[in-house]
Order: C-alpha cells, then structure tokens, then sequence
C-alpha cells in the first residue's frame, strides 16, 4: 500500500486491476460523462485563502455529525455491489470505516446484508442508504433491519426515479456476476438482477422495483416507521432542500449520484452554496458527494457550508486495490491531505473553516 | 442497429460509410468550422437542475406543434439531397418520421420529389422547407404541390441570399451524383446542379437561381398562394423574430443553418433566450435546430422557451448507416434519453420544463 | 493558385517554401508568442448577428479611405524587406495592390526604393509608412520622395522606439541576405543591417538608428514638411488616440504591430472599441490591423468602428506562394469571404455594418 | 551561455541535467500542482497598454528597496540547499546577484554558512530568509549572525508551519545527498534531514524542529534581537498584509512558497492588488514572487503595485546550467526583457509603471 500517495494512483491501479464489467459500472457515468468531468474541474476553479502565522499546534480534524463524533470530516458514500471489487466487499469497506471511526453508508443494493455488515463492524458508525420499493412491505422490512442493527441514520435517495443512462452498461449488457447476490433481499429481489435482457441489467431491475411516484409525502411515510433521522441524497436546488428539511429530514446530502443520473447537471460543489443559504436558518446538516479526490476538495466543501464530505469511488478504488487495507490507504491520504491544509490554510480546526477562506477564480478578473 | 447507443455512434459510422463527396457536404459547417464546434459546446455550458421526488410514474413526451400532435418534441430538420446517404433517401426518411410520429421536412432541393414523399409516408406530418426561386412561378408551383400533397406547414429559408462558403465543397467542385437529380424540378433546374465550375457546383446552381432580392414583405407574396401556416428557419436576432411574426409567420425557427452559412455566428441555444423573450406577446411558437445531439440539448432547448427541436445531420447519419432503421434507431436513441431526462429532471410532461429548470455554468462563479 | 482557399493554405505553403531566416522572421512575435495566438483566438470570441430577408442584390464591398475610393475594406499593412519573400518583393505586392484596387503601404525598410514602387504600379493608391531616424535629414528626404512620388499617406510608426525582442531572430542572428539592401537608402543606412554582432541584426540597426526621444510633439515637425495626411500606426489605448488626433493625425492604425512589439499587449480587435470610443467627436478614421485572416475577421473589425482594415503576413504568404499573383489570390480570398458575409449577414453595402450586428461571446453567459 | 535566450530555455536545460532527487525537489509543487501551472498561466491573462511616443532615450531599469539600490527591480528570492544544484551552490548564485546589482536571499536551510555567503560576496545586498525553530536560541543565533555579517533584512517566512505536500519528494524519500549539510548548523540540526523514514526526509525534519505555534505577536519578539527590517513572506491575503505591518513588518513578499505549500490558493499576481490595496495607506514595501519567467511578467506585478518581484527556481535553473555565470545569464535575460518592456510599454522608468498600465483579459468581454 506505501506506495499509494494520491487516491489518483489508487483509481489508476483499480481501474488496471478490475474486470471490465465491474470497471464499466464503477467509472461510468450518465451519457456523455460532461459532468463526471466537471465534478473534478469546478473544485479547481475554488481558491484556498491560507491564514498565515495562527498557531497550529493543536490541529483537529474531529467533527460530529447527526450527533455523533467522527474522526475527520470524510465519510464514505454508498456504491452498490461491492463485492465486484472485492470478496469482502461490504465487509472490508465497513471494517475500514470503523478502523478509521469515519461513517460508512451500506447501499440498499449491496452484496452483503444489513446484518453482516453490522456484525463485521459492530462500533462503526453505519448509515443505511434506502431506495424505496414499489413494494413497501419490502422498504418497511429493510429500514426496521436496517434499525435493529444499529445503523443511526437513513439515507434516502431522492434522484433515482429511475438509473441513468450509462452507456458502457447498456453496451456491457451489465448485471451482477452470477456468485454474486443482493443480499439484502431473498428469492427474485436478490436474484432478479441477473436475467438479462437489452441493455443493462441494473436498469432493468430498477425500474421494475423502485417507485417511481414517490413525492415528499412519502418521508411522513418513512418517518412513521423509524425514529432513525432522515438524510436526503441527491438534492441539487435550494427550493428542493427546504422541501426535505420541512418535511421532515435532519440532513441534505448534496449529491449528483457520481455524475451518474443525469448528465448537465450542476456538479455538487456548484450547487452546494445555494443549498447551505436556502437552509440556514433550519436546524438540518448539509453534506456534500461527488468528484472528491483530494483533501483540499474535502476543504473547499467545508468552506462553503457543508459539514461533511463523502466519497464513493475513492473507497471502491481502495477496495479493489486491497481490500480493507485499501479503503483505510485511501482514508489515510485523505486524513493526511487534510491535516496539511487545515494546518496551512491557517485553520486548525474544522469549526475555523469559515466561508471567507473560499473564492472563486474568477473574482480574480476583475481588474 | 442494436449496437448503436448514441448519436454520436451512429455519426462517426456514417462518416466512415459515406463517400466523401457526400460526407463532406454533409459534415461541412461554414469557413473555419469555429461556430460548427461552438454549436456542440454552448449546449454544454447550460446546467439542468433537476427537482426531486415529483412522482414522474406518468411521463409523457407527447407534444403539439402548429395544432398537431407529435409523440416526442423532437422533429427532422430539411438536408438537401438525401439520395447521397441511402438509395431510399427522403422516402426512408420520411417512413421512419411517420413510423415515430414525428414531423419530417422536405427540402426543396430534395433528391425526391414532394408527391413521393408524401405518398410513401401519408399519415407522417410534414412539413415544406421552401426556398423562393427567382422564377416566382417555379417558387408557386413548389407550394401549391406541397399544400395539396398533404404538408402541414411551408418552412421558409431566410438566412440564405447565397449558400454559404464551405471549404470542403469547393476544394471537391462538389456536385450531386450524376444519377441523381433535384427531384422537384424538371428540365435544366433539376439537372444544372451537375454542371461543373470552378468551386461547389451547389453555390453555383444557388446563385444563379435563389431570389436574394428578397424581404420580409415577400411573406405577404406567400401567404396570398397557400393557406398553409409558415415558419420562418435562420432567424438569430430578437427584431428579427418580430419582423418575422408580424409578416405573419406562425413559426420561428431559430437556426444557423447547422452553422453551414457563415462563420462566427451566434450557436442557436445562445441566440433562442432572447427571441423567445423578442416574441413572448405575440402567438407563436419558436423552434430550434443546430449541434443537437443528445436529448439533454433537447431538454435545454426546451427548457429556454423552445416548442420543439430539430435535428438534420443525426438522420443523415442515421440514414446512412441504415435507411429508415437507421434513422428510427437514431429518434429512439433521443426518445430514450428524453424519457431519463424528463423523469431524472422531475418534469414529467414537456408542460413542466419551465426556464428555471436550466442555468449557465457561469452563474456558479458569483463566490 | 486555384487550390488555395484560405489564407491559412496560403500561410501553410509560405512557411514550407520561405528559406529558415525569412520564415522565422516573418512569422514571429514578440518573446512568448501568446498575444500572437490571442490575436486570432480573440476575433473568434466575437459573434455575428446576421439580419434576415433585407434584400442584399445590390452588395458592394467598395468603401472611402482618407477620400479616396477603393474596391474593398482590406488593405495591405506595411511589412518590412519584401524582397526575402520573393524576387519581386514590393513590386509584386504593390502590382496586386493596384490591380485588385486596395491600398498598399510601403515600409521604409523596404528592398524596393519608393520610386521603383511608385513606377511599377503608377495607379494604385499607395502609403508610406515611416520610421524616423535620429538624423532628421534622412527622414525629410523619405517624406519628400513619397510625397513627390504620389503616395497618399504617411504611415508614421508610433510603438517602435526599438524593435520587439523576437527569439527566433535573435537565435538566427537575422541579417538581411546579402544579395538585398534596404533600397529607400544609399551607403551604410542601406548596409548596416547585414552587420552581425550577437543577436538580431534588424535590432541592432533598429536601435542605433531611430529615434526613440519622438513625442507627440514631433508629429507637428512631420505636417510642417508634408502636406500628406498622417496616420499613427500602433495605438492601442483610447488616451493615445486621442493624443495623435490632437497632435493632427487624420487617421489612427489600431495596431499591435503584428503581435512582434511587446507580448502580452491587448489584441487589435480587443482594442479597437475603446479607441473608437475615445475619438468618436473627432474627424479621424479609425483602422485596424493584426491577426486578420478572414472575411468574418474583417466584418468583425468593421463593426467595431473601424473603417478600413489592413493585412500584413497574408500579403507575405502570397507573395511567396506566387508573387504578385499570389498577393492578388489573397485579396480574392479576402474579397470572396467578404462578399458571403455582407450578403448573408444581411449588411450588403459597408455602410451597414453597424455596431450592432455583432457581440462577445460572453453576453450569452448571463442566463 | 549564449544560447539560452529565455528563463524557460535554462529551465528545459536544468531539468535534463539534474539529477532526480534534486530535479523533483526543485520542480515540485504542492499535491496536484493545479496551482504551480496557474502560477504562470495567471499572468497571462493580465494585458500591457502600451503608450505611445513618450520619448524613451532615458530609461532606467533601477529601483530602491529597503532603502538599498538595485539595478532592477528583480531580486532572489530564498531557495533550500542550492549545492544540489551546483557544487558552487549559494556562493555561485549570491556572486551572481552581487555581479548584477540585485538582492539575493539566503535560505535558512542553505549548504552553504551564512559566514560564507557574505565572505563570497561582501557588496551584494543580502537578506536572510527566516524559519523559526522550536529552540529560539537556535533562531536568535541564526539572525544575530546574518545581522553581523551584514544582511539588510530578515525575510520570515509566515506560511510554514509545517512543509507542503510535495509528492514526488514523498515518492523518492527526498533526502539531502550526504556529502552535504544544513551549513548554518552544527551538530543534528545540519545533519537531522539525512535520516531517512517514510516520506520525505525535508517534511520530518521541518514538522521536528519548527515553531508551529507562531503568531504574529512573535514578530515583537523577532523585533526585539535584531534592528534589521522583517519582511513578511508568503502572504496572500488583504487582512493577513494588515497584520503584517501593524506587528511591525517593513516588507510583504506576496508568494505562495513557489505553489509548493498548498495547492489551490490564489496565484501571487491574483493575490497582488487585494494586499497592495489592503496596506496603501502604511508605510510598507510590496514585493511579489512565484511563476515569474519573464520581463512583462515582472512589469505586470510592477504595475499591480509590487515594489519588487523576486525569483526563485528560474536561479535555481541558471545555477544548475552554469554556476554563477549561468544565474548571470538568468539575471541579464531578465534585465534585457525588461528593458525592451520599458521603453515599448512607454514607461522608461520604474516609477512610470502605474496601475493604469495593466488590465486583466475579462475586461474585454464586456461588449
């Protein structure tokens, strides 16, 4: 693992090392890939302001969120199927998590249960992350488990009526590897992935099963069946924030799927600025996913009001890198990318990144 | 046909079937091609920000254009001389229009004639794209052949006095194949265009015969000899689109000649905010063709106020890669990815994709 | 000739046919080259907003300079010792300047004297660009020789007190070859550049003999010995505009001196509107050069005020391409691409093509 | 040396003749190296408005710093052991400043003595470069000696708390090469960086031994053991400049540590105004280093109201080509840039060159 400096080399490695069907799922996303790149592009249009001369010594990356204390500001989103990556899949995501006491989100489409991934890291802090079936004895069934096992919050996705687009997996005809199951569910939920069809399997399989005319009424719904606070995932608009915190969420996952849903849309560090002021004066956590692969984009994100980062691809590189050692490499260089900039940027911990730290380049043309 | 996956694909199979006379005249935009490149990239600057959990379980692509029903706001925008793609030429692609419910238009210079396109398709809407000849009474002939053959509108040409200089055509002294003709006309106005010159045999045959004389009050000269509604096709100024509307045109449609008449020229998705804005008070309905090739360029379009778009090179390509399957192959790729869209985007009917819906990148660097 | 169609062919060919010291000391600018780039990138940052159906039958590229008439809005800018291009040199340029009825500027560091101009082509409307040299008397006599030899204007260089540091000259030691002299001159001021020392020998002879203590003040030393009209070559701010037309300048050449005087200096076409701005109340032409390659770049230029527009390395490459027959085929080149675009951008006599009909590129970023 | 005609020629130069471990360490930047490629890229986008004819026989490239005159207001700035470099190493490079009348810099972390550096060159100007180590009678003894050996001024450096992430000195394990040391120690101190661990050897060293606890009530103390003046380097913004000089400061070198601290900050030339208008109204020195290759980069900073501009690598690059005459050759392609800007921009003294005489690209997109 030493060798592993950048979560850039753990991508490149991965990519190497992946078939290409799981490689294809991972990387792709929506159509023609315009915002995937964006992802990446907008967090270098942001400049850092350092402090100088502040007294750094006592540096800090600890934050809370949800109410409970975690060890930097770096959690990892869900991904579904990652046993693609790696035999342990799940387990060695969540293990890692739990080595380095940042969140781990298990996907509702996951190739390990909600209970074995509770018994292979019971001190972990685990979010579930909820796609609600047509079904909703199904959905009722998954968040009371995802409850009893301890897992503190739900993330409910908001942007999948249906999957995106993505061409490599209708060209791939993709579906989960055969040895492989969703294990959160038994009989046809489990297995229905494999029949193939045209195009992609995945797909397929959504739209057959998640409800696709669900509204915001549908949280008093989710809200009436556990106590677990809500997060939302997938926002993108300020009018849509506020709707998710009135009606009833703790947290707004600022998120466009990995670039995954819907290519052209704002990539989350644009969107989130809007989203923190549309919200403020609501007592709801903003949080923030998508083409975070340094610790200084971890930063740029927390400038602009979010109170935590998450990565999906970082951790599936990781993992399929190394497994369990992977995903804490990846953590690792992200801890220690952050405790450079906390310490350089002249704020040595979280609560002192303020907005002003933050500007845009082009606030920088106006000679 | 299955492998095809986006528009692109099928382009870049086209290009590599075509003979190159024919290829170049199709791919050709004006001079250095500048606004040709710019007419894919101004689409890409625009964010769509979509809503979440709307329901969309009842999406509809349906719309109505001038009064008739089309099954998705996609429509085929006039090309000159289809017989150079496919033996079936316009018929194949009026076949695959009638067969996707969509609106054709037929070029004047057309390599089949308007009472064969009309009877290989009799239930298609199509519509006439009309360039006015100085010989007026050829230029009535044309229309009152369309009218009674069954279109459904006269898409009247106002950006080209002259054809524009495409490079490509002159360098190849371009001229439609010798076993070809300009199947509207009879005697030497069907076959002059084969006469060879120095340069495009085309700008030749266009110079000598086009009425550049021509203002907006020859659109009275036209409303006297049909009953059909018109459309005005190159209009890229807001006083234009209100010069155009009170001549009488019913339709605006905002184009640049698939960048092919001069260089440098605003692309279409810049130029259609402010004649959407130039016409709002007046009852008519504005289109867009130009560097469309996807079906989130669609929902943009849509988006800015546009009533429908237009695509002319995706069904050359579709029809050179496989005549009228090739080119329903390519308006089924637009209706998939215009069915993830409007579901992803939270606007399930074509009713809801309202301005707000669609932003410039540029907003986001206000920090 | 016939297989060129844009300058950028023309250029193409030169730069392959032109020995090493006469390409690079053509084709250079000033240290980094970026303002060399920036010259044509900027032109394409400007749209044009063609009018519709105005009637465009009777389009005429003619236009007025300095009271003088001439077939079209381009002229030829002054470029130094013409001859390395082609044995012809300066007669061949100024013989396609007369037969194709646009302006031509001799250099004063020219390979062909003013009178053997003047003589080869008698009817063609003909500048003197001017160098002062620290000896006065020099400077008299070229102004006396122009005058008595017909030209029209005196071209008085204003943003040359030493010549641009061009690396490629100075890595070619660039001298003039041999078998040339600089032919207004007798004796050493004809020679001296075929000095070497380190370095560029143009430098050297740049700096030893002009005189860098001009101010505006000397401008009314120049009027008190001719009675030609004066234009100031290499303004590029709206102050020093105002300041030439004071001192007594009838016309103003907006001008970076081909990108070869300081890198980093605003591009012509960025330039120009302020300075049109600046001296709006005067009676003063404005012209431009610098970058000019196509008909759309000149449209350009003419919206933005000015009112005739010059080109110098395009006269070089056809020059060296084919003599005077080259230099006409460049002009045809230019006078083609005009005519497209007077016509389809509904502007058909030069008159027309007001500040209006065209816009940054930018003004489309403010949804 | 004649050959090399540009800074970037040297650089081309240096990089194939160092060896790795020195060619990474000099070249790197900090983790992405976003900022070290803007750090060029940003001047680019500010333009030069030259004027006209204001009579430039008398220029003057000399300036005052500190009170000290220099022969142009381009000076060293501090770089670490500069003996990787060349065998000659500081003593090469401070003779080299001495021989061409500019300021040099001597870096804390040199392989060469204080004592040597001002015995090597007794009338150069010399400044001391400043870390403060955690046993400040290590520091007092490091000032109170460059103050005895006749050092003007005390450069502390204020964005250090610990070293940047350099990752190619991470992947080599960057340590000094053992025939050298750390020359203004004894004992550990000179010899510590030698050790070797994982990672680079330099960020072990730095994170042991440096105060990370300063604050700008330390400049008091700094104050307190030396009369020379301080001059704060690495600042890059407005309010950090005000702290600067109301603890005391004489001088802000505006730098971002050569983007070698923390990618993603503001490039030195955006950074500029902001300060230089934060401490107009003080009595304090601005200077500006980082990406600066060129004479009209320098005049850019001039411009934007440094009162200086230093440079670091492009001596390292002349060092490592040629020794002392090879930082000659840096220094005097510097000298010849800037004369040629001067007299061409207009400005021929230093003094002439205001604000006025730049403007950033952006503000001519505004038509």
């Amino acid at each position: 693992m030493e060798k592993y400096i950048s979560v850039k080399e753990l991508e490149d490695a991965a990519l190497e090392k992946l078939p290409k069907n799981a490689r294809d799922y991972y990387k792709s996303g929506a159509t023609d890939e315009h915002t995937l790149a964006e992802n990446r592009r907008s967090f270098q249009r942001l400049r850092i302001l350092p402090r100088c001369l502040v007294g750094v010594e006592k540096f800090n990356l600890g934050t809370k969120v949800l109410g409970y204390e975690v060890s930097m500001p770096v959690g990892i989103s869900p991904s579904a199927m990652q046993r693609m990556a790696h035999p342990d899949g799940e387990l060695a995501n969540v293990k890692a998590a739990q080595a380095e006491r940042v969140i781990y989100t298990l996907s509702t489409i996951a190739t390990s249960s909600i209970e074995e991934v509770a018994e292979a890291a019971p001190d972990a802090i685990k979010w579930f992350q909820l796609y609600i079936y047509n079904d909703r004895e199904v959905t009722r069934e998954l968040v009371t488990r995802a409850e009893k096992a301890g897992f503190k919050a739900i993330v409910l996705t908001v942007d999948t009526p249906l999957f995106g687009l993505r061409r490599a997996d209708v060209r791939n005809k993709f579906t989960l590897p055969s040895h492989l199951k969703l294990a959160n569910f038994e009989g046809h939920l489990s297995t229905k992935i494999h029949a193939t069809g045209n195009g992609s399997g995945l797909n397929e399989y959504v739209n057959n099963l998640f409800d696709k005319s669900l509204t915001w009424k549908d949280i008093k719904w989710l809200k009436s069946i556990t106590k677990l606070p809500i997060v939302a995932k997938g926002i993108l608009r300020g009018d849509d924030a506020v709707k998710a915190v009135e009606a009833g969420c703790s947290g707004i996952l600022v998120s466009n799927h990995g670039a995954r849903q819907l290519d052209g849309v704002p990539t989350t560090i644009e969107a989130l600025p809007e989203i923190v002021e549309a919200v403020k004066n609501y007592n709801v956590e903003v949080y923030l996913d998508g083409g975070v692969m340094t610790g200084t984009d971890v930063y740029k994100a927390l400038a602009l009001g979010a109170k935590m980062v998450f990565v999906g691809r970082p951790a599936l590189w990781g993992l399929a890198v190394g497994g369990q050692a992977g995903v804490q490499k990846m953590l690792s260089i992200f801890r220690t990318e952050l405790e450079y900039t906390l310490q350089i940027a002249g704020t040595p911990i979280v609560a002192d990144i303020t907005k002003d730290m933050v500007r845009h380049e082009f606030t920088y043309s106006k000679l």
